[in-house]
């Protein structure tokens, strides 16, 4: 069953309208057009017109959203005003970084504690945060009914955690290891794949060289 | 003009399969067909076999394809075989998680360099990469010839550095700061989303609540 029927393109882009809309209203901006939302992200108008519709916020003919307005509606749609606990496990150098990173509570998720299945990081804190063994993982989550995982182990842990989260409540899985979980339909599954995102990026980089040493062989002639 | 004919969802494909592979390798599999690829990631076996076919991969009917064959096709296809130099901007919490992260130069990029304006941070040496002042970026790209930038500053920081790399010859710039870049259209951009990845995971949680609240009160009677 779809429980909700908002594309999921338009719940990706939703964000990086809300950041552009931080930067205008920093700057002093009152009011913003979908057009201009449009041109200045490369998105065509229209599309942006129906993604906001889908939060509600209403536009006027000619005068366009206040910038404020539009900030909260995003806010709320995405539930971001309404902050969740997370737990992460694997504290290693993503796990550190996701604990040092600012604004995530903004973005509606607070993580609250950390765990690691290594003694040597159990017991420290990282960035005000507690890193506890793996094994307390399950009591705390019910405990706390925290709902959200992190997930910044190895990739070859990885399902193994995944599964011992739902095992513990977990209903939402924010995935940093570059396999796929095979998991309940039920739980919600968010990947994070660095190794794509670098796979786009290299695959990109090597059709725009061929292309050239092709054009620079052109241009030399036979 | 388009360069690559690809299909960027086959490209974001590619490396899931590729790490399926691995996985299969490491447990001795031998053998793999494009419809048990699709049966365990999740993918039609129509569109696995198309992404496929982009790579060259050559299966034989009834039998597929030899796992060790498709793993170097892929690594071939998306470049990954022929590793670029890159330069990180940005030494913080994210910029570490990188330089620490194993693997990246199996996907095509090896991290030679750290630069960061923050004389705390230049200096130091981090997973064994040097921090430079950011000041030394532009000469260091030109001499080196690197042609990738890792962007991993603050979002108000972004667009300059941004800028910066590309007038330093920069061709390719991998963005985890949470804002849209403007740069010339030849420039390649490929944006780590965080904060849309964790929209979209708390924006189904919140559907997923919702339904759960409506069906609880339809239990319970009027």
């Amino acid at each position: 069953m779809r429980v909700d029927s908002v594309p999921e393109a338009t719940l990706r882009r939703l964000p990086s309208y809300y950041h552009y809309l931080l930067r205008l209203r920093e700057k002093g901006q009152e009011l913003i057009s979908a057009a201009q939302i449009g041109v200045a992200l490369g998105v065509h108008h229209t599309q942006v017109r129906k993604d906001l519709a889908v939060t509600g916020s209403q536009g006027r003919p000619k005068v366009g959203h206040r910038v404020d307005d539009l900030i909260a509606s995003i806010e709320e749609f995405l539930n971001w005003n309404n902050v969740s606990d997370a737990f992460l496990v694997g504290a290693g150098h993503m796990g550190t970084a996701l604990l040092g990173y600012e604004g995530f509570e903004r973005a509606g998720v607070r993580i609250v504690a950390a765990f690691d299945a290594s003694p040597r990081r159990a017991g420290k804190k990282i960035q005000g945060v507690s890193v506890l063994p793996v094994e307390k993982f399950p009591d705390l989550a019910r405990r706390m009914h925290v709902v959200i995982g992190i997930l910044t182990v190895p990739a070859e842990d990885a399902q193994g955690v995944a599964e011992m989260m739902v095992a513990s409540g977990i209903q939402a899985i924010w995935n940093f290891a570059p396999i796929v979980l095979e998991l309940p339909e039920t739980v919600i599954v968010e990947d994070v794949a660095l190794y794509s995102s670098l796979g786009v990026l290299s695959r990109r980089l090597a059709v725009r060289r061929k292309s050239a040493a092709a054009r620079d062989s052109v241009r030399a002639g036979p």
